[in-house]
Order: structure tokens, then sequence, then C-alpha cells
């Protein structure tokens, strides 16, 4: 039986405002004896990539009545990541199964939900796109664009926070299904990709516009049918205005706010009367029973060079702070991704 | 042929904050002779009830893009109203028929687009009724409710300003389908009306709260399945963190803000993620094809004294511009309807 110390990342105490590295400790157990007890229902892994996305932020807080409870400060950050089974005591898995889905930030995890894991079956592809093309935010874009939206081609696309590990998907898809796509960012490296990397029609950086309104309405003359939502605040507030006839807002995030006691005031949603909006949120755990749906059709595009995905990789479980406070100043260009180990 | 003066209620010039009577008019033409032109393909009637509606209150700003035009200063108000076609040019009405749809604030109208106009069939009701829960506000009700909210049995149901021409129904519409139904409103005698006339399970001043949070908590201990938005602003803001999950928003009106230069800011937008609220829009004139299907629904209710409707009668035309400007401080009860003539 291997005994091993566990490096983990707690979090020192509930957050307020913008997440500082200082809010979590990098702190390293005991000796500890890796194995299951006797009889356990659970799998213990070794976690090899971890996912920081922007939703980690709400459980830092402590929250009143959100969908997702609040961590317990003095306890590991908990996220989705890849891992490796060591033992199992869930006969869905064994000994050497590669699976993604709620793990822990640490080296060791003993995951006692099993059940909700998902067996990584194809191993030709990079590991880590199970933390973001493969995983939770593939499925994100997937059911916020097509099932919420109802896009159709020729359809004019506006997405936020588009070099995102969202949004990069969701503007790729636009564009395969034939819609003209414009994505914002927040710089110009990240405004080079949506145009150069991932098909964008057009981008533009959305820190250098005096007048959002004004730069949608240079980039949509005739108005937008799809906005899909990362950002919030007054991003939402300027292309409310432009907004077409019937049109649809898919509300997947909002991480302007998430820093922010109260939100920004949002003064334009008359719109929503005036051009028949649909402004719909989602979580995306309500649509993973169609992810093997989605498998299918990601797949295929991946292999043949039609998607492709950016992942921004720190490296060293110890470099996790670091990376996800990154994405509240939008540091990270395309999927943050930590690696622990690589097998 | 007869000759009349035609009196009118003109927009003096365009409306900035909250309308007041003297932005109106009252003027009285020369003596006109009533008939049509030689192969007009219009209507001349006389009107008989005119229609005071929120909306109205866009078309006397100046707008930008509106879906609606601006008026024009100098020209008599439009709107919605009862009418009594006195000549034809047009082969869908005959003289004497009981028509509803776009008319003019005046005694007599020639309508140039009488294809736009609705027959009155049915006449063993107030005629009124045309300009309310037979006429927009009534198809506003029905759409918005049960196609815009696809309610069920059972679900709580919040509906504010809602003695008003449209929630008034909405209320009703809810009880009669079975779900626990709660209204706001801003006096007494309207909070009595929701209680004791219309059904409602509990309603609110919500003049009187302090906290429109807590008001909701109290009457939605367990959330909000279906909130049927006429207000906006300050409501909409304590509404969002009481919505549950898979929740729908019926955006109908916002006339808390149509005075406002800038609206109130929405700060609460993040629960529509959290809780996967579908929030709507709608433009009743789109669901105008429906209408003899609600008419088929509504008129033995209505018969049978299973569903009531309220009217706030103003008598002449000369009391139009009062019955306007009292819809925005809430002086109205019930439907805002103006009598011209009552033959």
């Amino acid at each position: 039986m291997a005994q091993v110390k566990n490096k983990q990342i707690v979090l020192k105490n509930y957050v307020n405002g913008f997440p500082k590295e200082s809010d979590m400790l990098i702190v390293t157990s005991d000796t500890i004896n890796l194995n299951l007890p006797e009889g356990s229902n659970a799998v213990l892994v070794k976690n090899l990539y971890l996912s920081c996305d922007p939703y980690i932020r709400g459980r830092m807080s402590k929250t009143k009545g959100s969908y997702i409870d609040s961590f317990t400060p003095g306890s590991p950050i908990e996220g989705l990541g890849v891992a490796k089974v060591l033992e199992s005591g869930h006969s869905n898995f064994k000994k050497g199964d590669l699976v993604w889905g709620g793990t822990r930030w640490e080296e060791y995890s003993v995951l006692n939900a099993p059940e909700t894991l998902f067996k990584i079956e194809q191993t030709d592809v990079p590991l880590s796109y199970y933390t973001g093309i493969l995983g939770m935010p593939g499925m994100t874009a997937y059911a916020g664009f097509y099932e919420v939206c109802s896009p159709k081609k020729g359809e004019y696309v506006f997405v936020s926070a588009a070099s995102g590990a969202v949004g990069q998907l969701v503007g790729q898809f636009a564009k395969l299904l034939g819609c003209y796509v414009v994505g914002s960012a927040g710089t110009k490296e990240k405004v080079d990709l949506l145009k150069n990397k991932f098909g964008y029609d057009e981008a533009f950086n959305y820190k250098e516009e005096q007048d959002l309104d004004a730069a949608l309405k240079r980039y949509f003359p005739d108005g937008i049918d799809i906005y899909f939502e990362n950002v919030g605040g007054k991003m939402l507030d300027a292309v409310l205005p432009n907004m077409r006839l019937n049109s649809r807002i898919s509300v997947c995030g909002m991480i302007s706010q998430y820093n922010q006691e109260q939100g920004d005031g949002v003064r334009n949603l008359f719109h929503i009367i005036t051009k028949s909006v649909l402004m719909k949120g989602f979580i995306v755990t309500h649509f993973y029973h169609m992810y093997p749906k989605y498998m299918e059709m990601v797949m295929p595009l991946i292999k043949q060079g039609k998607i492709c995905y950016i992942e921004d990789i720190a490296e060293g479980l110890e470099s996790a702070p670091t990376a996800l406070v990154g994405l509240f100043s939008g540091r990270n260009v395309g999927k943050q991704v930590v690696v622990v180990a690589r097998e």
C-alpha cells in the first residue's frame, strides 16, 4: 500500500470582491495511505488536470440560496477535472480508468459520488480536453447554442468572452452552421485569435470601445439574432437595444458581475418587449443526458480539424490559485487548465 | 349629407417625463361634411369608446427606433377604440357595423386601413368590453399567459399591476386553471378588488411594502413559477431572486419605466441563470390570429359569470387627457375607457 503526502489548495476564508491568491493556501497533508476503506462505494483517484471555471467564484462566497453550495473554508477547493482511478469501490470503474467530473484541488482524492463521473473512453485527443471542449464547457456551448438559441443558418450571432472556454466553441459552432459571427474579448491577442484561429467574421476589444452600443451597431447594422451571454452588466445593456425581432439571448454566465457586491444595473430591458426577445438562463448539468450525442458530433469535427480548442495550461497544482484568479482579469487565453500530473 | 364639427384631442408637443393634461389640446374643427370621397377604400366611423393604454406613452415621445411610430404633434392622438361605421368604401364593412381597432381621439374618423379593424359580431355584452376583455388587453392576457408562460395547474403565479386592464384577466385565467395567484397593486381599494372580486389568493399594496423581496417571500415561501410582468424596474429586481427553477417571466409591459429618461437598473439578472428562468417579451399583435379562439373561450366565461371585468369609465372625449394621464399614477381602477358616445 503506497504512502504519499497529499498537496492541496485550500480556501482560507470566504471571499468578498475579486478573489486573490492569498484567499487560498497551498498545504501538504501528513503521510496518508493510498487506499479505500473496506466496503467503500467510492473511488480513489489521482488528479491529472483541473479546470478553472468562472462559476467557482460563486462557491467562494458565503452564498444566500445559490444553485450550488458554498465551499467550506479550510477544505480543498472543489471543481471539475480529469483523474485516473487508483482504486474503485464502485462497479462502474476499475483501476486505471480515466474519468472526468467533480473532484478536488489536491493530488489524490477519494470521490464519494462516483456515479456522477464520466468515464473517458476516447484517449486519442489531449486528455485535458475533458476539462474543456469534451467536458462541461463543451456541453455548455452545445446546449446553450443549439438547444437554447434555436439557431438558423444566416443569422447574426454575437458572443461575449468569445475566446474563453465556452465562447470559442460557440463561435465555431455558429460558423459551421453558416451564421455571421462577431465576438468581443479584452485584449488584442484574443481579438486576433477570434478572427484568425476561430474564424469569427469580426471581433473587437471591448476595453477599447468608448461606446459599446456604437461598436455593436458597426458590426451589426441590421441587429443581432442571437446573443450568447457570458459577461452581463454593461455589455448586456448595450446588446439589448440591438436585438432583432424574435431574437434570443442565451444566458450562460455573467462574469463581469461575479466580484461585485451589487450587480450593474441593466436599464434597457424594455427592448425585450419591443423586439419580442427570448432570454433564457440555463444550467449545463440539466443537459448532461445529451453528452453522448454531443460527443458523436464534436469528436469527428476535432479529428477532421474543423474545430480547434485553445487551452491556457498552468503547470503544477501550486499554480492553481494564480490561474483561477486570472480568469477574473481575463489573463487566460482560452480555456484555463491546471496540470497536476500528466499520468 | 350631415355637417358636423369634429372635436379632437391633439398632441401639443413631444412629452418628456410624466405626461400632463396640458401636453394635449382639445380642439374643435370647422364644420365638415360627413362623407367619404368617391372611390375611397376607407371607412368613416363615429367613435364610441376609446381605450387608454400604457403603450400610448411611448408614442408621445420622439422615439428612436421603437416598434411603433411616434405621434405627430398637432395631430389627434391615435389609439384603439370601438366605433360605428357611418359609411364604408370597403367590402368588409357596411353602414351600421360596429368595429374595434385602431382609430383616433376624435368624434368622427376616416380610417384608411379598414382591413385592420375587427367587426363586432356579439353585442350582448357591454360594447366597451371591446376596448378591454374582448379587445387588445384581453388578447394580451390570453397570449401572455397561455402562450408565453405555458402555465400548469398548481403553479405559483405573481401578477403586477394586477387590477389593470390586463392583470385582472391574467389573475382570473390563472385561478380558473387552478394556480395559486398573488397580485400587487397600488391602493387598498385595488388590493380589495383583487381578493374579493377577481379571486386572487392574496394581494398586496406595493407602495406600503418597505421591502418588496420580503413581501414576495411572505406570499411565495416556495418561490414563483410564473411572473406576469407589467411594471418592470424595482419590482422585477425583487421578483428575480424569488423565481423557481424553470420558471417563466412573461414581459408584457414595464409601466414604471415609461416616464423615465433612463430606466431603473435591474441588478438581479444573474438569477436567470441559477434558476434557468425563461424571460420572454411579446407583442400582442403577433397573436391576433388567435382572436377567434380566444373569443370562443372567453365569451362563455363572461356569460356564465365565471369571469368579470372592471372598467373605469370617463365620460366625454374632453375627459380623455385626464384619463390617459391617470394611468401613470395608477388613478384608474380597472380598464380605463373614455366614452365619446354611446351609440
